[in-house]
């Protein structure tokens, strides 16, 4: 029979993280990745600069003209007025000019065409006076050779390609992207577009880590699925530290008999962290592995997303000079009551509706392996180790995973469910963009009692009721819905 | 001496955008891009779905164990207890199974390694019973075949990957990218990279507007810089009307001696618009051409930029069928009155400081050619063309250009300016990310008088005081700064 382990009492997560974080820095005095150069073009829009840019050149370059019209001497204006226009004559005391034009040598203002009168080919009459650099774009008004156009760690824009480019810099110092080697393991995993026999299971984990690496500004570079045996994982993650910064090993990291991944980290580096006191996310491995942060993810896909936000992220956003960004919270009472593990933070998915001006949190299916609920999820609630759990109606705080105005956007449906919504649903979006619905399935009571409590758009509902032998009717006058809200009608607080 | 318009009366904002949208209608009857293959992998994220997807196949494929442990049959477990253990011969009452495992035929229920007690090679022991299906995902649990994965127009993330390959879906329907063609027109144009002779300008609005195209979901297919001649600009769009789905020009728009693109336009196809009453941005030319919606976009960078966000951005995100992403938008204290052009929306970028608590801002020079007060600018304010101005210490409303953590981590210096303090912002941000150095160059008095006003947390000062002969200090005292925050001394609300 082969080893088992029984899990190993995880680690808090705080206590995880400054494990980890302190164990790299002994290893690598600077986490930040090197500077690369990259051409000032489409291609460098979100990458992050290395060093501050400086401008190489002044822009304008010259005195221009700034409007479409004449150059004149100022001085040469003083006293116009309607009654007592100024004659200039062209060539001498005036010339034509075009935006962008340089200002002729000796002139030192420009007069807007609308400003002309009397012109002919000879002399143009002015009814009021210049000022001196009027309508003049003067050297460097824009930006003065030598000076900072961005600093380091900025995050590069469409804005910034303009001005790099007008200050003369072509090619600029970009952070590398972390290079992160995503390593399936598993004698079960096959791979997509298979069909999968009894005991086959797709491997989608590394598309949706090497999603989040890329979202984050990484590249993931995608390995071949290693079968579950110690010497091909050791020889997979060797290569992997020769060529990549971070290396992650997608499952084994349970206590099951596919678990080498510790021996292999302990064996080739050092452990940190071997399980963390996260639900989901609990068999999370932190270590390195010759001088790479090195990753044990879940094999569940939600654990592995937690696992990764939690750990990954906040190490790619170190090597790329960024600071995480904030989740945006929005608070919203809790639709059901919600009971949790004490000595671990648990992270609830949850579906966000705004109903009658409220935000509405469901909690979803908490089941670890359903990647679906991580499509639905609107966003997520922490609760903390110390806690068992949250009273129904409680107010709580949602971490948002979408925009706040695309949850204002959706119409909300709780009840029975029937493939006819979700085809409704997607219409909806295909008919009006940034507009969806957003669909949980509790059964047509669980439908009946949400629109009651005011927490639905609308429900799916098919309920027979026995004494009269109707359908529907007979429920929804019993608990007096249709004094909340329109049954059966698709009904949006928003314009459609 | 060549032909000279005076320019168009602008049409209103809003009026231009209807007959944009209006006209382009009559011409096209879907505006939505059309769908195009790609494979699920990381190339997809971002890309907007053409077609509601289905899911292929169920997940889980087959009834599978969630945990390590043994499967059993439920039945046999009933009435186990500490006081009444149940024994379980291993083979047909129960069998090892490790997480992720088919369950195997005939059994309903797997009991967590942790669970046993007394395991031995042939039989293990349990101490309460387990419920039918418990630890068990069944088949479906996480997606049924046939259900809808993603609704169309949904922008794939990477937590979408993962579920569309665990459906089986390894192949997705997205929309194509609008080809933007962007042509630069302009005798003067030269490319970047070459210096500057008096007369020349470097074209670095094409990266700027295709930089904006990517950014907002299209894909900017770059022209050679066409000369001032109608002949060749003529030429050029009918041929950018052959590839592209969506025509810009740059520059030439303006009614200088080179307007030859609203004629070209006129002659083509339609001409729906030829200025805009928007400042910046007013020379702003809406048309189409064999089908296309064509563009002619101002010269200098920030009636570019402007002109872009408010026709090319909602036309892209109509083709992708998006909805345009509100920006955020603060309430902040104006730090200066603003004059406005009466019968014109103005929209003046300002920078935003959090200083004491409040968000101050201060309006950025209002060059239209100046692209570095686009890099620099915190946000906008829209002044409506009814309106003159706003006095100083008003309340407005800031459109964010950037994240407010983003302002909320800046330092804010207001004063005279040195490079020193463009070196030292640098460092901020390298040093500690997300943290930056909001500069103001007003002067060593409007230094003062920021401070003074409680606007900013630093101001750069060199005065000479006459009577003394001595800097700065005396004025420091005079002004009673010392009482509103300390001087010289980098202050900031956040944690460094």
């Amino acid at each position: 029979m082969k080893k088992r382990n029984v899990y190993l009492k995880g680690v808090p997560l705080q206590e995880a993280r400054d494990k980890f974080f302190e164990g790299l820095a002994v290893f690598r005095e600077e986490l930040r990745m090197e500077g690369e150069p990259i051409p000032v073009d489409v291609g460098a829009l979100s990458r992050i600069t290395a060093e501050p840019v400086f401008a190489k050149l002044s822009q304008p370059a010259y005195h221009s003209c700034a409007m479409d019209g004449i150059a004149t001497r100022s001085h040469l204006t003083f006293g116009a007025s309607e009654t007592n226009p100024r004659r200039l004559r062209l060539g001498e005391e005036a010339v034509y000019v075009d935006t962008g034009d340089p200002l002729p040598r000796g002139f030192d203002s420009v007069i807007m065409v609308e400003d002309l009168i009397e012109t002919t080919p000879l002399e143009v009459a002015i009814i009021s006076p210049a000022r001196p650099w009027q309508h003049v774009r003067t050297v460097g008004e824009d930006i003065v050779a030598t000076e900072l156009v961005l600093p380091e760690n900025h995050k590069i824009r469409a804005f910034d390609l303009g001005a790099l480019l007008a200050a003369g810099v072509t090619q600029v110092m970009v952070r590398r992207k972390p290079k992160v080697a995503i390593i399936p393991t598993g004698d079960e995993l096959i791979l997509p577009g298979t069909t999968p026999e009894v005991g086959d299971i797709t491997e989608f984990n590394s598309r949706l880590i090497g999603g989040l690496v890329q979202e984050w500004g990484g590249e993931p570079i995608f390995w071949d699925i290693v079968p579950d045996e110690p010497q091909a994982l050791t020889e997979a993650v060797v290569k992997a530290s020769l060529s990549a910064d971070i290396i992650v090993v997608n499952a084994g990291s349970s206590a099951g008999s596919e678990d080498y991944t510790s021996d292999i980290v302990k064996s080739l580096g050092e452990l940190f962290v071997h399980g963390v006191a996260i639900k989901p996310g609990k068999p999370t491995i932190l270590g390195i592995v010759d001088n790479k942060p090195f990753f044990g993810i879940p094999g569940y896909p939600v654990s592995a997303a937690l696992s990764c936000e939690l750990f990954l992220l906040p190490l790619l956003a170190k090597m790329l000079g960024q600071k995480v960004k904030e989740r945006t919270t929005i608070n919203a009472t809790l639709a059901r009551r919600i009971v949790s593990v004490p000595g671990m933070d648990e992270f609830i998915r949850v579906k966000v509706g705004k109903v009658g001006g409220r935000y509405v949190a469901s909690p979803l299916a908490r089941g670890a392996g359903a990647i679906m609920s991580l499509v639905r999820a609107d966003g997520y609630i922490e609760i903390p180790g110390s806690s068992q759990g949250i009273q129904e109606s409680s107010e709580v705080a949602v971490h948002l995973l979408r925009d706040a105005e695309e949850i204002d956007n959706a119409v909300v449906a709780i009840g029975s469910h029937d493939l006819a919504l979700d085809l409704l649903g997607s219409l909806l979006s295909g008919k009006y963009p940034g507009m969806s619905l957003s669909s949980t399935h509790v059964g047509s009571m669980g439908g009946i009692m949400a629109m009651r409590r005011g927490e639905a758009h609308i429900a799916g509902v098919h309920l027979l009721d026995e004494e009269t032998g109707e359908y529907n009717v007979p429920y929804v006058k019993r608990y007096s819905i249709l004094k909340t809200m329109p049954l059966s009608i698709l009904y949006t607080e928003n314009k459609v």
